[in-house]
């Protein structure tokens, strides 16, 4: 038992006070965890593009003052009642959607979407009695996605956090806690591109070239990179992308430019941009007879899809998915073991490195789209 | 070698002169099938409401004069330079999709999408010199889908032919050659519902019914049947249908009555009405996690598919499909076998016959919405 089970903890939180302004870092109360609940120390956390539209909140519901923070890796403090699962030392990612083994979707081989623990971004508190753990001075700061991991210290429902080999390093596999697994997922067991076929990538950034380097794990003979930002494109080679289109440098549409090169169409195609033309655009470039396109990217909360319904009649498939259908409590482990045995590289995803008091950085760069993931290191 | 092969053959025809007025049985001259066609005399017809649709002419683009109709059974009078899978005599179904057997749809497992016979409403003339087999005193009139089968006699492509058991009685499986097998395929092809499912089925017309008798044959526990016409309730019973929802009764959205009767949503839905409503009504039903839509209706031209994309991200699958995804030549042949093995029953399908001297009378039935299909006996 740790010295600091049952007591509140004051430790280091980065706070975003108000939408689209630095995040402030700030002394914050973090109560012990509740029934179900796990207080977890952060080691490393990277920055998500989902955390930077919540906080922009353009695009999405504004919920301030809150703590962001969905990708990490940490290793439990202390574990509240009817903790079973996991014990203080034990090391975890935790995860913005969560698996409670009980219900209809943690009981369906098909989904992940698990009915109490599913990703939520309005809510701001926990669970179990709907208030947050942390606060400043007795004023409560807000939860995100029940993950909260831009603190030294942040409470989470068991049911969202992963235990994992304690041997995997935390500054690497941190970054399985949200995109890459969702990106690897979406093509692996979404969109699930026979060998030999073509693949159409929308967003190179590390959720899209995770979903890239599932294509090429699968064998698809042509993996075509989309992206506005041509910076993008070298890097990308690294991850499988053979071929590479910039809506940008075209007058038609990119979906006509791909069914161009690609004799009609490409076999599958996953978007990772969270812009809506782009969803689309990735939709309706996939081959009909068979093609099938996967939705990853967040879309703005008041976005429409919009096709023509005979783009579906002529058999093509159109799904999306959260965190890539991996279940994570179940399936997450075995990914970090792809890792473990080297069937997977996170180290070309990882571009950038941050001590925690620097946190602001690592949003300046995914604004302006430079590198992939940037690490930030919390004892810094 | 019939008497008249390689003469040009004077017969009746329904011709539709202009956009939703009466058909006129005219005498027209049908020309002797050119390379890889076959001339056929059409034994029975039914109307299928693709017909009324491009009869209409409102939601698609006009092309008269024109001889409608793509759902019957005939008899080979002869056949064209090339053709060596028929001979006169044999028993047909033409099907408004074809299948060349040479082109990547063909090949593929999945698609039946031929490059070269797939479906073009668009197009009134025939794919060899780009010129219409029918005339009136040498003015042209123009085909349909292919098959046009509003006539005594009628030219279609050896690829849009499926040769069947020829002792399976014409004046019945002739509905095997469009709408039943659509909705019977759009079920056990393409939703393909896991025993103990449940599934919507939108529009009670042949096809809905036909999809609803697919997922009675999958065993699904519940099947729910949606249609403006409480009229088609009744009937549905036979079909498997197990409740029924008129959305004219509901001031919320069809899609929300749905949720709430079935613990979130559906398994499985099918829709096959061609109103855009309820497409997406019917994709939006489904349950989150791994419901899959499927869409049948042929939509008007201008029509735009319109969802929140968060609504997909929730891991359901939206389809669609012609002719239920059978390959007109490889697959049809069994499906009238499952009819003449009493596995299919077809009869109650039929619910109206009338002598080809009175083909608007099965205008009239489809447009009231009465009854199912109409068998029209080309004698008569
Ligand atoms: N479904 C899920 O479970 C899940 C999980 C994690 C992230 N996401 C989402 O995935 C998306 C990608 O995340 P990321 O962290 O890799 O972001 P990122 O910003 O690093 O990468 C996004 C890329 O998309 C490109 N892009 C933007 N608009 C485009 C357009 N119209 N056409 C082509 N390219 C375009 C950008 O230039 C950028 O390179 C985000 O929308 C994020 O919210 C979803
Ligand atoms: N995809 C294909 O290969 C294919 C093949 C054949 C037919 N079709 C299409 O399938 C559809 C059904 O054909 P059918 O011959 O059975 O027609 P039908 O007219 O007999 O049946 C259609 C039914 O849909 C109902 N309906 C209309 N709007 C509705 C709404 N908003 N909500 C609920 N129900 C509604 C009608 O009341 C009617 O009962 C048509 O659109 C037809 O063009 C498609
Ligand atoms: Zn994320
Ligand atoms: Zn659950
Ligand atoms: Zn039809
Ligand atoms: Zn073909």
């Amino acid at each position: 038992m740790s010295s600091t089970a049952g007591q509140v903890i004051r430790c280091r939180a980065a706070v975003a006070w108000e939408a689209g302004k630095p995040l402030v870092i700030e002394e914050v109360e973090v109560a012990p965890p509740q029934a179900n609940e796990v207080r977890l120390k952060i080691l490393f956390t990277s920055l998500c593009h989902t955390d930077v539209y919540f906080w922009e909140a353009k695009g999405q519901n504004p919920l301030f003052p809150r703590i962001y923070g969905h990708e990490a890796g940490g290793i439990v403090e202390s574990v509240g009642e009817g903790v079973t699962d996991l014990a203080p030392g034990d090391h975890v990612l935790p995860v913005f959607t969560g698996e409670c083994k009980e219900c209809s979707h943690c009981k369906s081989e098909e989904s992940n979407m698990c009915n109490l623990l599913r990703i939520n971004t309005d809510r701001g508190v926990m669970l179990n009695d709907g208030q947050s753990r942390f606060s400043i001075n007795g004023k409560p700061i807000y939860h995100f996605v029940g993950t909260s991991t831009f603190s030294e210290y942040t409470v989470v429902h068991v049911g969202c956090l992963a235990k994992i080999n304690p041997l995997a390093p935390l500054d690497k596999v941190c970054v399985l806690s949200c995109g890459i697994s969702t990106g690897l997922g979406a093509t692996l067991n979404v969109a699930k591109p026979p060998k030999g076929s073509t693949v159409a990538v929308f967003g190179l950034g590390a959720v899209g070239l995770a979903a890239a380097e599932g294509a090429r794990i699968a064998g698809a003979s042509r993996i075509i990179g989309v992206d506005v930002n041509s910076k993008r494109f070298e890097e990308a080679r690294k991850f499988g992308c053979t071929e590479f289109v910039n809506p940008k440098d075209h007058k038609k549409p990119v979906q006509e430019v791909i069914a161009e090169i690609t004799d009609g169409g490409v076999d599958r195609s996953i978007e990772c941009t969270g812009n809506i033309d782009a969803m689309i655009s990735a939709f309706e470039c996939v081959h009909d007879g068979w093609g099938v396109a996967v939705l990853v990217g967040v879309p703005h909360k008041d976005a429409v899809f919009k096709t023509h319904p005979m783009n579906l009649l002529n058999e093509r498939t159109l799904k999306g998915t959260f965190f890539g259908n991996y279940k994570p409590r179940s399936d997450l482990p075995s990914v970090v073991e792809k890792y473990m045995n080297k069937e997977l590289e996170l180290e070309k995803f990882i571009t950038h490195q941050v001590p925690f008091s620097e946190i602001n950085k690592a949003f300046e760069y995914m604004l302006k789209g430079e590198g992939l993931r940037c690490i930030i290191h919390m004892e810094g």
